[in-house]
């Protein structure tokens, strides 16, 4: 028998488990999808197939779920398949939970212990005609990127020997070389940290192994023409900590946060270390450098938003009393006693950001994100599954001014990280659409929005309907036909 | 470009088209499944694909979808499928609606004339181990009863010549031996009928045509050990009202209804007609004979249920308006003078009856079947999509007596048709579970319940919960695993 799931903060009704893999062909569309737009929109989020052996189970544990929008000649099909990794093949023979306490292998039945934990529930990213689903505790799975099949526990043919690996890689449009790395990068709590380069081919160019200042984590990166930028967080593991069945992570008030900053193909003995007050640095928007000077862009918020990793004392504060800033860090890569320089663009609750492929580690001009209008009506009684609150609103902002023209989805409506597609190939920067799913939550059922990228205050442009509910969904990426052949 | 689908009555929002197929593995359970339930509750009904091309359908115009409960230890996993048609696949390649009215080929677009109008949204049927989706203006579709996958628009290998085939065949325990039969056996609004029996292994046994006293629906049959009896609606075809773009069907209120009785094996000549006052025969429950004399249970509503196909004057009663009675017709078929002699056994407004399936065509006590209480809450402006109101409530029904057990789903629930599956294969009639589709509508999802079948005042034993809103299904069968290898 399946037993109930925990009526939790992390199985809340609004965004209860979903489970059902499927295909819905030609969904109903309001308006009109752009003729030009030809790709597909990749989304994952954790939707936890088992209730949790252990009881309550932290949002981000959820079994990885893989959204496939294809969108072309006006028309959009739907494609949703979990990752069919070891774990989830373990639990659906088992038909019940396995696996213990997040990131503690140290709770997890004993007939599991030499399975992969990975749960591929944070990107999907396309590179060498690979759709990889990432998260960054663990090695990624790579599934067929037009079926949605899962293929293999993906170490790039042998060339990875960390045992994790980001779910946030970055592509340089210029060459197709994608850059990522490991951080716990010799089993959990590890304050190893590699970093990988990969030709357009997935041939390994590049390896550099360091530790890290503290082993905190590392969800982001960001490269430059020259560089690459590791963001390192005030949340720090602990080995005896979940040898005793405790959490992995922990907020250290007192700590630093700071950027870890490698000349791209650079040995150990070139990283450059960035140090800031304590905060915590979110998603990365993008970064390019000019003359020495590396620029970094990314919200940063005033204290801990994991309310489910406290600090010692168990303490973490409500979400909404949490003030996020988009940020431009200044770092001179010329002057070696410099300290990064911080400049707000936006004081903007603004996160879940993309710029437009074409011009990452470039310099550019808009970013595409969600944020949290707090002029809107804002129901704490409903907040958020994984962030604590409900983002409400789309938006495009010029990164040269922090200016932005936004789209409110509703009051009874909520919004999950939006991509942007460009019109073609060759259009002007930001020239293009901002595409993602709002929740409507009294409706129990999803939309895919469509906003002009450069009138987004003009409302969306076509309105693709899902008749069932989409559970939230942590990142995902646009990928146009042309590149995923 | 999707046009969305229009806001009428067939696509009322809480209805509204779903067209999600797919897999979901180990539903989640309140209660527990009683252990040694092992088969798959399968169910069909209507999800149009395509917004249709003549604007509004007819409720019974969508495209049949299939879905498969599979329930073993204690577990249950689902199964979604369309019927994959000639015309859906039409439709999908030309990603709009090809289809014109409903049972009207003069209304089609000329690129699919030489194409089955089949749409299989009735009622899946498990014979000789082919499941098939079945609607009776056409030929069924077989499909594989483990993957729903769909195989071949089925004339029983070239033995059936009729144009259509019943979505109610009746499967003779004793034996194995299928009957069925074909209406508008000829092509649509002809007065053909024919009635065919299969063994178990699908040789034709038997294949007789004979005249309709009158061109009428017939949507139903029943058999007993030595007959089988079609009922005779009131609703009648046209040839020219279709040729000039009209309904197929016309509610004729001086028309009688009657039962066309015809012994197993027989030949036209054989034929007997039973006339009774203008009604509506509903579902059959079961039928047997006893020395002679024939006994039918069905619903009988007192005027047209079908509000979409009115009489000349366009004029249906409101269907909350019908009385419905559970009535037990007595056929004297040793003396040619008679009358059928109705009897009501409950004035209860109960249809989509099954009994146990191990007792059709013979002496039996117990009816399942869903019921619209009158006593409780009853919303017209949230009337139900195909029948104009919601069912709201389950029971077994003693046919002895006209006494029942029964379960009220809630204010904001409403039913689908029932299935019964007994403890055994050796259960004594009627001891096992009432298994039904429960549509949540305040929270858009719907619910499989398990109740014990004789103790349906109890409520659901198992509460197996889906986190999607199934349509409005019409017809299902249980399927004991044991009998579908």
């Amino acid at each position: 028998m399946t037993t109930p799931f925990p009526k939790s903060p992390t199985f809340l009704t609004i965004d209860e488990p979903f489970r059902f893999e499927g295909d819905l062909y030609d969904l109903e569309v309001e308006g009109t999808i752009p003729a030009e737009l030809d790709g597909t929109f990749y989304r994952v989020g954790p939707d936890q197939a088992f209730p949790p052996m252990l009881g309550d189970a932290n949002p981000f544990n959820g079994d990885g779920m893989v959204t496939a929008f294809n969108i072309k000649n006006g028309h959009c099909d739907m494609k949703m398949r979990y990752v069919l990794t070891q774990r989830l093949a373990a639990e659906r023979a088992a038909r019940k939970g396995l696996f213990g306490h997040y990131r503690n292998p140290y709770t997890d039945d004993p007939s599991v212990k030499h399975l992969s934990r990975a749960v591929a529930n944070t990107n999907v990213v396309l590179h060498n005609g690979v759709l990889l689903a990432m998260k960054e505790d663990a090695l990624p799975y790579s599934m067929d990127p037009h079926t949605l099949e899962t293929k293999e526990l993906y170490n790039w043919n042998g060339q990875v020997t960390a045992t994790t690996f980001t779910a946030h890689p970055k592509i340089d449009p210029a060459t197709g070389e994608m850059f990522g790395y490991a951080y716990a990068a010799k089993g959990e709590a590890s304050d190893d940290i590699a970093i990988y380069g990969f030709d357009k081919l997935g041939n390994k160019t590049w390896e550099v192994w360091f530790k890290s200042p503290y082993p905190g984590m590392i969800h982001e990166c960001a490269i430059s023409e020259h560089y690459i930028v590791l963001p390192l967080m005030p949340q720090v593991m602990d080995l005896e900590r979940i040898k005793a069945g405790g959490i992995l992570f922990q907020w250290e008030p007192t700590y630093d946060h700071m950027y870890l900053v490698m000349p791209r193909g650079g040995d150990a003995k070139d990283l450059r270390v960035f140090r800031a007050p304590n905060a915590m640095p979110g998603h990365v928007i993008n970064a390019f450098d000019d003359g020495g000077k590396l620029y970094l862009d990314l919200p940063v918020a005033s204290d801990n938003v994991f309310w489910f990793f406290p600090d010692k004392n168990g303490h973490a504060p409500a979400p909404p009393s949490l003030r996020t800033d988009v940020t431009r860090w200044c770092f001179d890569m010329n002057d070696k006693n410099s300290a990064g320089v911080p400049t707000v663009m936006s004081n903007l609750a603004a996160e879940f950001p993309h710029c437009d492929d074409r011009y990452v580690g470039h310099a550019y001009r808009y970013g595409f994100m969600q944020a949290l209008d707090f002029t809107k009506p804002y129901n704490a009684d409903r907040a958020g599954p994984i962030m604590g609150f409900f983002f409400n609103t789309f938006l495009t902002m010029d990164m040269s001014t922090g200016k932005y023209k936004s789209w409110f989805a509703g009051d009874t409506s909520s919004t999950q990280e939006p991509v942007f597609a460009p019109k073609s190939a060759n259009a002007p920067e930001g020239e293009g659409y901002v595409i993602g799913v709002v929740n409507r939550r009294d409706e129990h059922r999803s939309d895919l929005v469509i906003l002009d990228a450069q009138r987004m205050d003009e409302g969306p442009v076509a309105t693709i309907k899902i008749p069932v509910r989409l559970k939230y969904g942590i990142h995902g990426n646009w990928v146009p036909s042309v590149a995923n052949k």
